[in-house]
């Protein structure tokens, strides 16, 4: 047993909380060696196989809220630090390794309970182990007129996705999970079992439709961050829609999106687009093919050490002989409702000169079976497809990939800010020569724009630190231009939450006390979102 | 000066506390005589004039940041007591009235700066003690197509109604006013300047478009709280909507309740029903203006130990000759799309048999001025008239009203729910002889049902104790059928947070610890939902 310790632990204390915890789970649910324990690795990792790769010590997989308790209460008596997964599939942000390494991993995936879904109020309760494909099953073989919104791929957990604030595809409101969530219940630091929100009131009939409680909401304490262990979610859920209509506005010009920009945010304003909306670029996307050729049009448009012009843009757009964009709508509920909705739409983007507007698809549900068989990602459907963006053969990438992260700054939707984003990042990718797939895709999401790089891992280590110092250059140069991110991978909290730094970093300053409190022995998720407990505080 | 201190407190520490109050503000802005400082009563109390009337010892009013910060300090070297307000304008949940009584009432009022109004990006950043009428006439001024949602009557702020998470009267996602908050700057209860959110990143040019931030949400804290004193925050704020139609399903029978409930949660969830709806019942609600006369059949009925069945109430609505509901509905955005969505409401509410739907009315923005002087309540414009409620002289009280508070509990959005919360309060209230107004008006906010029940106080003291007994109970007996407040006066807040109960108060006891670690000296707002600084723990 080669175990890596965390931090000021004694072999002797580790093995005697190892112990108890054999004692309170039974000895199959307590993981020491090696084999069972790698499997908490980070498979997509920046570091995989490189020193500084995150380790777990041990795992254990509770199966109740009892259990979880004992485990807290064990950890706490022997100053282990713990950290809870629900299924640990958060590829591309750290998946189920520890953001201190020592740490031992709580695997809930043995909570795997849906405890209630009431189709009326459109609401679910579960536990952190249930999997989005779990829901999916269970709302099928119901016969449950719900839909449950999963981000791609969707081999994920709800719980464990919300808390991280990932995001699906579903409506504007429904794709953003955190927002989706309602009500908790939580282990915390010291033991204890806390139900927030209306959930405080003992046989409460609210706790999944009301989301604020009485009193301060505590909920927001939990996400992102190591305040306690989450053991029950309650999900607002999307009501199975009759209809789906989508569209593609397909403008000519870069210059374009300043008045895509101010119309797609008024038909969000004003309810006629409720699912936000994507922009491809087929002029701008097929540049990641190329290695930044010296003679390429596009990169020497890059390269300027001042923000190319709209007219410069629009030049070499016309060059490629492609539209630039393509904005890809959704509506989605009753027909006659999202007809009028697209209409409406169409009539206001076709005031841009050129544009260019194919007759939209119309999908009613449920969809048949035998078609849904044919339909890589239908709407409403769990998939693991979307598994196919990491690798990208096709792409023409020499090195074959072994994992990726995401660098998702949020950017005011707006065509002025998007276009100096789009020159910002893309010059330092030049400058560093790092190639990243997706490399300039706003989404909307209600008023803002997520841009979303994937950046390549290979097995060429001097590689991977290129693209790490790039990774962390993008944090560090998107801050300064007022672009925060809004998630990011374990191995880089950090550097991220250095960027939220007004008034000599109050927030995080705030958040240690509030953590301090809590947490008093610092044994959860130390370093989760740049929170670190008292003890390793300086360290860092 | 007859000052009421706060406990524990000696009379030269609070004077010396007064003076540097003078020092920091100018004495101008420090309020200790007994004219200025009964300002800030409860005009609306439940003991007005009465012992254990709420008071303040004195008043300040800082005209900054800068200043906010200096009575912080001064309040942690004295360990005096504040209570901010922001315009102190919530009657009927406590008013500008400390929950301490000897509190030093923080009046925000100064700061009423409209730091950024952004029309494209639909947001706004506002002070305190910015009222709802002061936004307003800001849009008005500039022409800016933007609507702020507001509650009735509108002379509030929007800071001070969102943090006690007020409700308007928009859509139904903005008229949760808390929900439509994005970004918040705290001081905090050791004087530091907080930003929270986006905001947290200096310069960040996504403070009021992006809500939860990185890592933890603390606003939450913020709200229906005392962990610090809000100084600026942002809002989503309305787009200005071309139309709106506003309409009425008539429904005949008390039990046609199931359907409605039904059918208004699928409307709600299929996105054709945007604003959420209220019920009126023309046969249920002229039952208040009678003084529980023995041979009402109404209040025959409710004085039952066993809740009336439906046939007994269709019965009795039979005999009142009007029909039971008026469900009242408003679709608002686009006149095509608003128009097919309500054709498809009123095809899925002509179902019920009975029903009947008159012509919509529908009007389009902007309002013509000329117009709008003969609306009482037009849409999109703040007004004060909602004050005609509290008096209600036409409805033959024959005791004129000093006040009054509201007792609302969240109910499922459920028929049989309904109808049993119905008779549970009513009981109640035909036992202890409490005439309400609005004694029974489900208000549907997305899947939550909302009742509010309007408690009238007057210079009957004996009849106010039995109002005040009254209250308690509802909430008691309310959260004993799992219907909890969503917000309460003042002078109840400990009764309903100890009805959040589960696991030993395991919310209240965390969210205490919170309250030691951010606020040491426990100098904000004191007892405000429930929430003691340590030293005065025991004593309640």
């Amino acid at each position: 047993m080669s175990v890596r310790l965390p931090p000021h632990l004694s072999v002797e204390s580790f093995n005697a909380a190892i112990e108890e915890f054999r004692a309170a789970l039974g000895v199959d649910w307590v993981f020491v060696d090696d084999d069972d324990v790698s499997l908490y690795r980070d498979a997509y990792s920046p570091r995989l196989g490189e020193s500084g790769e995150k380790y777990a010590s041990a795992a254990v997989a509770p199966q109740s809220v009892e259990e979880v308790q004992a485990v807290v209460r064990t950890a706490n008596k022997y100053k282990i630090p713990l950290y809870p997964i629900s299924t640990g599939r958060n590829l591309g942000y750290g998946g189920s390794a520890p953001v201190l390494s020592g740490s031992v991993v709580v695997d809930l995936k043995r909570m795997n309970r849906i405890l209630e879904v009431n189709e009326q109020q459109a609401y679910a309760l579960v536990e952190p182990g249930v999997s989005y494909f779990d829901l999916y099953r269970h709302l099928q073989e119901h016969d449950i007129a719900l839909w449950v919104d999963f981000p791609a791929p969707a081999w994920g957990s709800p719980v464990g996705n919300a808390l991280d604030r990932g995001m699906g595809g579903a409506r504007v409101e429904h794709s953003d999970h955190w927002n989706q969530h309602c009500g908790l219940e939580v282990v915390t630091p010291t033991g204890e079992v806390m139900r927030t929100g209306m959930g405080a009131l003992p046989g409460s009939k609210t706790w999944q439709t009301f989301r604020w409680g009485f009193g301060p909401t505590l909920d927001g304490l939990f996400c992102q961050s190591n305040f306690g262990i989450v053991t029950k979610m309650g999900f607002r859920m999307t009501r199975r829609p009759e209809a789906q209509l989508d569209a593609t506005v397909i403008l000519p010009r870069f210059s374009d999106l300043h008045e895509a920009a101010r119309i797609t945010l008024e038909l969000i304003g004003l309810d006629v687009l409720r699912c936000g909306c994507a922009f491809a670029s087929p002029a701008l996307a097929p540049v990641v093919k190329a290695d930044f050729p010296d003679d390429s049009p596009y990169w020497k448009l890059m390269q300027q050490d001042t923000q190319p012009t709209d007219a410069q843009m629009d030049e070499y757009v016309l060059f490629t002989g492609k539209p630039c964009w393509m904005v890809m709508l959704s509506f989605v509920g009753v027909a006659e409702v999202i007809q009028a909705q697209w209409a409406y739409a169409a009539k206001r983007y076709s005031v841009i000169a050129g544009a260019s507007i194919p007759p939209p698809k119309l999908v009613t549900f449920p969809i048949p079976e035998e078609l849904q068989a044919k339909m890589p990602m239908a709407p409403g459907v769990p998939s693991l497809s979307a598994f196919s963006a990491g690798t990208r053969a096709s792409r023409g990438y020499d090195t074959p990939t072994t994992g990726h992260i995401w660098f998702s700054p949020l950017v005011p939707f707006d065509g002025a800010e998007i276009a100096k984003a789009h020159w910002v990042f893309n010059h330092i990718l030049w400058k560093n020569k790092v190639r990243v797939f997706d490399p300039f895709l706003p989404n909307v999401d209600s008023s803002v724009c997520t841009m979303i790089f994937g950046f390549r891992f290979t097995e060429d280590h001097a590689w991977n630190a290129r693209v790490r110092e790039t990774y962390a250059e993008m944090v560090r140069v998107g801050a300064e231009h007022g672009w925060g991110l809004y998630r990011t991978h374990t191995m880089f909290m950090d550097e991220a939450v250095g960027t939220f730094s007004f008034d000599d970093h109050a927030q995080l300053r705030f958040t240690e006390k509030l953590k301090d409190a809590i947490d008093p022995n610092g044994i959860i998720s130390a370093g989760r979102y740049g929170i670190w407990p008292g003890y390793l505080r300086e360290k860092q």
